[in-house]
């Protein structure tokens, strides 16, 4: 299991490796760590973790971390993500672009209120046909507090094993089906005690 | 320093002291964990973390835990924190509720685009005035990476000293500025590939 911290340096090693691609055919960790700026140690962590040892001296096969970088990043197949509830949070999620840089697209929202369906947000009620036709794995929950649990059930339903959840409400769900909780009001509140420590 | 998991515990704690401090002088460690469904040992970590060790066998004074865990929440002072950037998500996290939980308020945004501006939404250039008038400590960084450098210039000089950083560009900013980014599409990416574990 890649750590979070590690993924999120791996867009950053990409772009990197990418430019020296077709000039270089292996690299140090070394190497990697000065041109980044980044620790040497740091850099031999998360590269071991994302690629294995490197061979001693000459160090990885920049093809060979590309790809496995990819594979992680799932540039090889792009994630379709689903939405449910589209309010302001919501629709702040679908029209992000960042999450391309990890090879996620949010594909499609619905909402149980009929007055704000378009070509993006579709009725709840087609929700679950629509995953199965797509092969959806992964849903967004941004729905208030108290129908979180039961759009987690639809959600479960339609064969999501993934649920990033924005409400605070803890949700039951099957042992196979991870969840992700973002508590924003709570990173926040960790900010303000830092910064009155 | 209390860590942001006991942070986001604190909540649940204060609801249940809070249903039964007019009954019960002092609690245990152990029925608090009983009645929450929480670990054990959880709960005596958390409990020391905020308000030092209990007394042997009676355990911990209620009242005193309760006022414990409002300073850690700043319930006795709300914190007020401003925005600047109000697209979508900027627009979502003004609109949300759930900061309250922890005592803080954003009490404005700032825009540059003179179009959106209403009683919630104010110019940019008077951001520095109105940091400085109500003593705002705390800024929420929601416009794009391209101009994320130079509005953390501006917050810095308008006396803020803790950023939320929605941006995925890092910040230069000095020693004594807290900077916490939300990298949401890092944290969707983290559990994709959990999922795919």
């Amino acid at each position: 299991m890649i750590s979070k911290a590690t993924l999120g340096r791996i867009p950053t090693y990409l772009n990197y490796l990418k430019s020296i691609e077709n000039d270089v055919a292996e690299i140090s960790a070394t190497t990697i760590s000065r041109k980044l700026a980044l620790g040497e140690v740091l850099v031999r962590k998360d590269l071991a973790s994302i690629c294995g040892s490197g061979k001693p001296k000459t160090g990885y096969n920049v093809i060979d971390l590309v790809n496995s970088m990819k594979k992680l990043l799932n540039f090889n197949r792009t994630k379709e993500a689903v939405l449910v509830g589209a309010g302001k949070l919501g629709k702040a999620l679908l029209r992000y672009k960042g999450f391309q840089k990890y090879g996620i697209d949010i594909v499609k929202a619905f909402d149980i209120n009929k007055e704000i369906l378009n070509s993006d947000i579709d009725d709840i009620e087609n929700f679950s046909s629509y995953c199965t036709l797509h092969q959806i794995t992964i849903g967004i929950l941004t729905v208030p507090s108290s129908n979180a649990q039961e759009v987690a059930d639809i959600m479960v339903k339609a064969g999501i094993n993934a649920i990033w959840c924005f409400s605070s409400r803890r949700l039951e769900v099957p042992d196979n089906v991870k969840v992700q909780y973002e508590d924003l009001a709570l990173s926040l509140a960790h900010l303000v005690n830092k910064a009155n420590d």
